[in-house]
């Protein structure tokens, strides 16, 4: 077992709007019930920048580490914790604890927690070597797994399952993705076909429609940009023509919504993922009823969704392109994210 | 058995904008796979108002007999009919008949069949003396049930008792009913209080209070128009504050809609009944996914609903009142309904 | 359109035990809401055998034409059929109509009706060129799908995919299909898989290990004739050791019941698909309240889960090997049953 | 806050077969997850005695305390705990404890994780006047509930609700309660109907018919040792004679098991609740397939079902009859439930 250093390599936010500051920091103890892990590598993910530049209502720990897609290995663990044990691989995630007693942690809706502990947000997250986590909360990662191509899973991933399962869609069954191309949407695809639902790809651009159909599991692509009519061709490609059964929205803003209300099929369910500020869901109350059609926010995965999440990534079902750098160039990133640039998903190797 | 005549008074409506004609017109015979049915009475509803003054997209039949509401006695059948006897009771509903093997209608949804007929809309309805209807689809009343006492459940009440299974919500958890003080309203909460849920009325008066809290089985009533923070007075109505697992709207305009968002529950639903012509639907969908909240259209029930909903009526605990006039009275009724003084619900006597 | 004969050939059963008779008997008319469809193929059922011999409880029309895989082309209609057209490819299965207005048809559970009418039992079956069947239930199959290979489909397919719906296995979990290597386990198998399942084959000999392994999808196989102990044995090949979700029992007897339950995951399932005449489920008390274990007997499929099945085979996910025979060599089929011969389904050609 | 003593009065077993030895013996100190309550009353469970006997497989901690069914009052906490604040009442029940991270305990089935801590069997219980606890599993209580009356309710009462949570069955569905006479049935009859449920009871005795009938909410009530044929009349307790939608068997032996079977309503499901060694499940493979019904083991109650349970008998929904004696007196109590003659629940006052 290696030795735990006393000091680490951190990339640390000391006020909201930016920049990172590369530099040396302590390295903590876990409490009783939390383990300490050495975060091998982190996905960096657009919430990552919501949080540097204070976008959302809540706010910030300050000075922050940010990060949620943490992979590593356990080095230590509290006293309380019989589980996990030092040497295991394990994910660190968007919700790194919840209380696991209040109303909605007894129902395994961890997520909607009221007092939960966000990793890179509301405590220190996974942009260090090492780096806190409630015991309860980490993800089992199989030792065979690659932790640097598990980690864009360990949020992108799961989330987009998750909604693939809130949308009640069964194997058989038709389900729209809006957003296709985009990280969210290529997840979104992957998992829908190894769920055994029919995927409806719909986004714009040839390689992308390319992509879609020939490696994303779409048998079907709809251009939102050259359509003349998206409703109907959307419906058009389902066998009986009467829509898909199930809408997923990876990136919400009101026309694709007031669309997916329009084409989904009778007693279908629109799922919206991602929390574009501002945004409003809208959709005409006579065919809602008429049609009887569900409307649904979907947050993160609690940690089922999380473990099947992974499991299916362990299977060799999904995979996830991604672009190592070191954790020094964490700035670089922003960067880039912030002028539009990222394609595919980052991720920091912590020893660099 | 009583004779068939081959004349019957009916009130019927020439062109769309009415007014309603009382006259005599020829009673028709069943099809094979139907019946015919005595009206005895025939409750009045807004839709039928609506079908009058053409008000919605779908085009009625014309000339139109109007009405779908209707509790009477079965006096002929078709060939193919086996399961409904002449001189049962039975009910005749806004869905007078569906195609029964669609996709829709194999999985018990007929209200969504794509080639639905609409009683007193595409087909003539219970304005009439002797009505035809698709035996496959007629509700079964019990003998000692008073036919006039019905007719209002036959739309008004199955539609909530619907909106009540849509709404998930589970015996001993929190219902808000908004517009308790209807007639929706009023039979809403008459039916959640009989399916074990909480309730929680919202409308506004002192008349309503009362009569929500005292005789309709609200537990707490929230007056939307002296409320000072609606949202906060609808959560501390629950008993952790943490707000009801359901909301029914059965009025739906934006406003109430987009507080019902606000103040259901984390993992909540709101559902939708009623027809407002050109109203939307509208959240913030940061909140809608960061709770997780479903919001649901809910049309009419299936005939499965409506045995339900007429054995809890049956039961003896649901009241509606009514007034009884004269079918010849219809007129006055549309005009009553179109000045807004109706209060309850009127049922016409097809003797008179 | 070919005209219609008054004359056709038919194998029929004049008393219960047989033998099967081929000759000429008459071509029926549709009811108004029948068709009269053109059997092109018609699969061989063990509960034809069973018909024969009068086996169960039920008593059998007679004299009798059995057959209830069959399909084939409609050639006329009653006045009261809109939604199937001449010339439509259809099937007709065991459940050849019911009445669609009691509680069960009202829920979708047609299986259930009271009032069943059972191809090739209580109404005339597919072993004759020209069959009656209730519009409502028949059907539909794409007309680019080759009538001969969907007929074994139309039973045992059906069958065992609702079995597989009942089991509420989700994708990404493990199933164990007991019998996998006899027609129904088959099937089972290929129908798990595409539904996004994982699934473990039971069953004895090493060609139905390869067979189970290569052909079939199982990720795993346990032979319980030489496995030292089952129990352990299909626990261990689940992922985390703690047994299947669900099991598939497709050749019900005691002893591979009472196995199940122990088996099976805490709060799995354990569905019972065929009716051995005579046999009991049996789990411990104890075990089965500590594990809250369920335990469900699944019947056929509805219409509905009907044309799933139908659309996964046309996607050409399922493989259902058969042998065609012409329908005058029935006798001879039904024998090689009773010695026990069959391996694979026969299906016969109506026209020779 | 009074001071905490280190020394109490306990009841202990010191080897299996008992007796119990009323003694004095240390207070301990709740770990940093735990809390230490100050038990104020305990119901006496057959299971205790169970414990005491040494009658199940699996083996008791040794010396133990007893008992599951504690409400008291929070005198020291360990210093994780946040969500629970000294002085707060709560009780302590069957399961103690569990690990709150494995899949079980992540779905919600807390009851299934297979590290649980169980009070008055693997863990200290509640026949002493402070008791540990993990802070994460004590229920809560609201203060105006009287401690002694709900002891009862949470172990059966909780154990009864989630019976029919499990059973599935909706509001204004039959329910058959067989043992409704007794302890757990007279509890399950009024949960039933809080929850909107119709329900039978089955037992013997015009005493027990009387009690069922008048006080505990059974609309029908059957007694198995006069009944003819009790299929039919449980059959014909129901509006339509279909049979009940569920049935709960509060004390599973063979022969009432296998009727159940043959009354419940097609698609209908048997639950049973309850441990009796060496039983078993026994039912008609034909008829359970043709039927489709579900068979299900139910064990204990969840959080959330805990929380739930005490809610419907804060609401004064829920009357359970007991009597209170000494924890001095609690070989008294084993004698008479060993001869049979404990009818109702005895509390044990720990301060006596």
């Amino acid at each position: 077992m290696p030795e735990i250093p006393t000091e680490q390599w951190a990339q640390v936010i000391e006020k909201t709007g930016g920049p990172v500051d590369y530099k040396r920091i302590p390295v903590h103890k876990p409490a009783s019930d939390e383990v300490l892990v050495n975060i091998k590598f982190s996905g960096v993910c657009h919430t990552d920048l919501h949080a540097v530049n204070g976008d959302w209502p809540l706010a910030t720990k300050l000075p922050l580490v940010g990060g949620h897609e943490g992979a590593g290995i356990v080095v230590a663990r509290g006293e309380l914790v019989q589980d996990v044990e030092i040497g295991d691989h394990v994910g660190v995630k968007w919700l790194n604890g919840s209380c696991l007693s209040c109303e909605f942690c007894q129902q395994s809706d961890e997520p909607l927690c009221p007092n939960p502990l966000l990793s890179g947000y509301t405590v220190d997250g996974t942009f260090q070597e090492y780096c806190i986590a409630k015991a309860a909360h980490v993800a089992r990662i199989p030792k065979d797994v690659p932790l640097d191509a598990i980690a864009p899973v360990l949020c992108a991933g799961i989330t987009v399952y998750k909604g693939l399962k809130e949308s009640g869609a069964k194997p058989g069954q038709w389900v729209a993705i809006v957003g296709a191309g985009g990280g969210l949407g290529s997840l979104a695809q992957q998992y829908a076909r190894a769920m055994g639902l029919r995927v409806i790809g719909i986004d714009t651009g040839d390689e992308k429609k390319k992509m879609c159909l020939e490696q994303l599991g779409s048998e079907h692509f709809v251009d939102f940009a050259t359509s003349k009519n998206l409703v109907k061709d959307v419906q058009a490609a389902t066998s009986d023509g009467l829509g898909p059964h199930a809408v997923i929205l990876v990136a919400v803003n009101e026309k694709p919504f007031q669309q997916a209300a329009e084409y989904v099929r009778p007693r279908g369910t629109v799922v919206c993922i991602g929390l574009p500020a501002g945004a409003y869901l809208r959709a005409p109350v006579f065919e809602s009823v008429i049609k009887m059609i569900t409307i649904k926010g979907s947050y993160v995965g609690n940690r089922k969704d999380s473990a099947e999440a992974i499991e299916f990534y362990t299977r060799g079902l999904i995979k996830a392109p991604f672009k190592v750098v070191g954790l020094s160039e964490l700035q670089m990133v922003y960067d880039k994210m912030h002028a539009g640039e990222v394609a595919g998903r980052y991720v920091l190797d912590t020893s660099r």
